[in-house]
């Protein structure tokens, strides 16, 4: 009896630990750790890092602050502060000015597991790829592949470069488009309003080959005259979203198409865009602001090759790293139908349009840009645009300076003058976080419910 | 007797499935992976592209060309090739032209665990950091301390900014040091040999602001009278080795001193850079050229401002994914004493310039530059000088182009009129790859032991 006993817990102690044991052998297959080695130290230390709770209004980093001990601290939300970022500024402005693509921010966070990256430290060390160029076969593949299923442009027989960011592919545009050789300097239009970099940039890096010559309108009919034009055609328009064509023609006219916001979370697809040159970016694709990253998809291979030389003195090619992000971000993108990021954007941009409209609907003093709607070939069917920007105008003839309305109402917009248009603008961007345009939302309907002093706060 | 068997088989069964489950446990809590989740299957992915065998002549990359199946395949070193790299191509050229600091790579190979990186999807999305700049402070704190502990340079009250590689640094410091509201254009100088960049990116941007002047020996006595001069002084220099000192002195030089070879790989550090303007290079301190991460270290705010601004109109400030790259690189270095790296790398360079003038000991045909040893106070003591590159001169008067003599013998070297200099002159780049330099030296050998005839091959 005794023994009996005994080996019945002999029993239940055995099949305990063989069941242990299985787990353990289940969690390790199935987890897919067996064989982690190199990676986990770092693979543990950004898990760590993920897990440091900001209360959602604001995020820890691996390259951030550190106060005390070895952890990155919080990096609080505009308006949020304290060492989790639970603590809302009663006061704060808010913050509607730089194009910070965070609305995108919460798909990542629930692609965890496909858009991790992990790069060893002996990752593409050198200048370039085995091929001797300085683009990624394989994403330029990833690339191609991302339009065609999209539809918003044929990539066929063109030729693809990167750059840093859109903005470096602008300059690398601009610059191969002007004229070789010739002492007559190139003139630069684009038409108000426009994003103030074309300017920017044409004015910083003025040479004996380019110079800014402001708004495409007035050279419509002077165009025929002028020997060389460049037109920045930004389609969709930023500020106001507006699927712009170009205003200038002829033999001696030249078009940079920035398609920074063609896809589907921004605006209809009509049909997939087919001109000379034109510019992408992962900011407005996929919401990486931060890693620069921008391409070109281009006809000529005489411009392609000028632009290639720009890049190489300029900046010797885009960063491996940024590259490597890309593809895995792109990658991840692709997985299932490749629909999904565009599902999560529409909607969430789409939302943010309704509460505009909505928080401004009774406003007489503050008005919208319109955009009809179109047939969207992504969509397979007529939808509104759902615009990166709010192109707002005050109304009232005294309301000369809209910035300054808004700003006494906290709000911080980006003045119509920026645009090379009139200060009765102001751009208001619904493309940051959540809180950002959630405080932006709180601001406008305070401010409108002020208008006809019916209610004050 | 039987149940006595019985228990103790059970007790043997026991004991094996507890020490099983006592393994897993160690296994589990040692190797840090108990709570790995979202970082396991990019981790596995990274792991399994990394275990793929290039037979030490080649690597297979997470970004690289996938032909059968989904696994990247081997990207081959210069003169191997076959499926796994271990083909000889016997005709094949040596690669000595460009500056690809594959040297390096070893040392990253052995240190896989402390340089691993892991992103998340949502790592950095904003164009910015918290603090509304381009420059993350992190990474600003930990090359200020990597400076402190070589000795090489003076940070302290000095203002930090990053560029994508040196190359965009310098040509935003020529931009920066330009007068500005000027009629008058700035000549910009560099002492022959000089690296060809310089003048590549004067040239190309040339504007109203600046203009390639040339030699700086032949500015030395009418720089007096020149109104605004910019000076390129590379110390290290590039072709040479050569600590450079400025040419031009007077109220209306400015110099930007290119220290990327400033380490102690490279040079004696006689003692610690104290200039205006210095910039610097992960690519020759790490090796990673890839990344295109460069910094310069400035004393003058108003400099440092417009240098700011002209990274931000050129490419909006840097990569994050090259920033958080960078910090986890330099994170590594770090470790220990700090020293490891630089001793790695130096017991490299000394090897391999021990064996290059080992081979051309015995021509006369054929010398190099010659560096005079110096006292170093990192390694407190003199030592001598381990340069990146042999400035290799053809001394037989009918050997005009140096190159072409080379060519013949299969060895790609970069042509003397390529830095300012005479033909007679090639440089040959000794941080390659360990497979580039070693075919370097074959050719070499080879070429040497031609050279009287006294030898047929």
């Amino acid at each position: 009896m005794v023994k009996s006993m005994f080996s019945s817990k002999y029993v239940a102690c055995l099949v305990s630990s063989i069941i242990l044991n299985a787990l353990f052998i289940i969690n390790i297959f199935v987890g897919g750790q067996w064989n982690l080695s190199w990676t986990s130290r770092a693979a543990a230390e950004a898990e760590t890092v993920a897990a440091i709770s900001c209360s959602g209004h604001g995020r820890a980093y691996l390259d951030g602050l550190v106060v005390d001990g070895n952890e990155p601290v919080c990096e609080c939300n505009t308006c949020y502060a304290g060492s989790d970022c639970s603590q809302f500024i009663p006061d704060c402005a808010a913050n509607a000015d730089g194009g910070d693509p965070l609305f995108l921010e919460p798909f990542w966070m629930r692609h965890v597991a496909s858009s991790a990256l992990v790069e060893a430290g002996w990752h593409r060390m050198s200048y370039t790829f085995n091929d001797h160029t300085f683009i990624s076969k394989e994403l330029e593949r990833i690339i191609r592949k991302l339009h065609a299923i999209v539809g918003n442009a044929v990539t066929e027989n063109r030729f693809i470069i990167f750059g840093a960011g859109s903005t470096q592919v602008l300059n690398a545009a601009a610059y191969a488009l002007s004229l070789e050789n010739t002492s007559s300097s190139t003139g630069i239009v684009a038409s108000v309003p426009y994003y103030t970099l074309y300017k920017g940039q044409a004015e910083y890096f003025s040479s004996a080959k380019f110079k800014f010559q402001g708004d495409a309108y007035t050279w419509r009919k002077k165009s025929d005259a002028i020997t060389n034009m460049i037109e920045f055609v930004t389609s969709p328009n930023n500020p106001d979203g507006r699927l712009n064509k170009q205003i200038l023609h002829g033999p001696n006219v030249k078009t940079i198409y920035d398609r920074a916001y063609y896809w589907p979370h921004f605006t209809p697809i009509p049909a997939p865009a087919d001109e000379d040159l034109m510019v992408f970016t992962l900011s407005k694709l996929t919401g990486h602001a931060g890693s620069r990253f921008g391409w070109a998809v281009i006809k000529d291979e005489n411009v392609f090759n000028r632009m290639t030389a720009h890049i190489n003195i300029n900046s010797m090619g885009v960063s491996m790293d940024s590259q490597l992000r890309a593809f895995k971000l792109l990658k991840a993108v692709l997985e299932g139908e490749g629909k999904e990021i565009f599902d999560f954007a529409y909607q969430t941009m789409k939302a943010r349009w309704e509460r505009l409209t909505m928080a401004l609907s009774s406003s007489k003093r503050f008005s919208l840009q319109k955009n009809n709607p179109q047939y969207c070939i992504f969509y397979n069917r007529v939808r509104e645009f759902s615009p990166a920007y709010a192109w707002l105008k005050c109304e009232r003839k005294d309301d000369k300076d809209c910035y300054a309305v808004l700003k006494a109402a906290k709000i911080i917009g980006r003045q119509g003058n920026k645009f090379g248009s009139e200060d009765h603008y102001v751009r208001l961007s619904l493309v940051r976080s959540h809180d950002d345009f959630n405080i932006l939302i709180d601001r406008l309907n305070k401010l409108v419910s002020e208008e006809d002093g019916a209610k004050t706060m």
